[in-house]
């Protein structure tokens, strides 16, 4: 095997693997990608992570579930009580820190399990799709170039220098991303991102609203379908 | 709370509470003890955890369960089918690299689940008990101050400069632990070490024969019952 990717079955790590397979040569089926979850209200997205991993023809979609307990907190609108805000993430932070839409330190248990898993089935690499929009003001503190930085040294160093973190998109905006990866035909048609864990997506949660942006940005519309009977931002 | 600690019930995380109390003067009430259950074959760890736990009077233990999954390897003593050496460390190790008793990458998902705990509870430090002879060799290079420092960069950059990482004992031999637990009244005789996980201790396997040895270079008699039916090693 060659590398374990996080495959959320959204936007980000869907291209990571379009990335893999047509710039950097990897084998679709050596590839072993991972979904896990960790109590997110929108696990809906496991699904498309599945058709995401069929469509590329990679090894099948491993789950694994993590304690909730451990991410469960009434800060946060992912695992816990707090609303979904309905606003960019530009209009949602004020200023430098976490978004309500922080899991604590998930990012972390989600790279551990993923290079434990590498080591157990032999993978020399586990791609991870942080990018820059994700770390712009610490929306997510656990997706900035100085938490990977140090991941990618404690993987490197904790796994006796089996296994390695790759992160191609972690300079990009999502407009960037979305560019790259219809470049590269990423089906994005079957991805999903909707925080709200909607199919149509809700078109209002903070993803949505990025999501929407990051094609219109590109002079293109989302392939996927979003709920016209609410107020669909962005299009 | 003040603070999460991994506690295994071992001879070092033991220790590492005792510091946390008698050294660093936390209240043992403020302090969240967390023991993992990754697919140990000597789970039985966990119950000396609890006693431990509840001798120092702090929070009650909580257990987390990992999918054992991604951990479970036919390279591994600890969780897959690879016999357990009766030897020394030193004996072990012929060369640098990882033990037959490393389990891949195990602890950057302990601490992962400590610090997404930490954020939860509301403390603002992880106690971590890797030590210098752990780290010898390459034994287990999660366990390394290379590895210790990339993870403390990690959680403090991930969480958003809410947690740091506390490793009291990461420049100390087995020996060194004994005889600052011992100075501390660490109760060494609640604690549980056995990699066979036997209760009287096996006296063989190499964390058995560490702990006897570090006892004796301090002059004293390990308080553990050990099988006195086996060749006991070291006293």
């Amino acid at each position: 095997m060659e590398a374990v990717i996080l495959l959320s079955g959204g936007l980000d790590s869907t291209t990571c693997l379009s990335i893999a397979v047509e710039e950097h040569g990897l084998q679709p089926e050596m590839i072993q990608p991972l979904s896990i979850h960790y109590g997110q209200k929108h696990n809906v997205e496991l699904m498309a992570a599945e058709e995401v991993a069929s469509y590329f023809g990679t090894q099948p979609l491993r789950t694994v579930v993590l304690p909730s307990d451990l991410f469960r907190t009434n800060e946060s609108s992912l695992t816990g009580s707090r609303e979904m805000p309905h606003e960019t993430y530009q209009e949602l932070m004020s200023g430098d820190g976490p978004s309500p839409t922080y899991v604590p330190f998930r990012n972390s248990n989600l790279l551990s399990a993923a290079t434990s898993l590498a080591l157990v089935i032999g993978a020399s690499s586990v791609y991870f799709g942080a990018h820059a929009e994700d770390a712009h003001n610490w929306a997510y503190p656990d997706c900035t170039p100085e938490f990977i930085g140090a991941m990618a040294n404690a993987i490197y160093v904790g796994s006796y220098h089996q296994v390695r973190l790759v992160t191609p998109v972690e300079w990009m905006m999502k407009r960037d991303i979305v560019k790259k990866g219809m470049a590269l035909k990423t089906p994005y048609e079957i991805t999903h991102s909707c925080y709200e864990g909607k199919r149509p997506a809700c078109g209002k949660c903070p993803t949505c609203v990025e999501r929407l942006e990051a094609f219109r940005a590109n002079g293109l519309e989302d392939p996927i379908p979003y709920d016209v009977e609410g107020e669909v931002v962005g299009i």
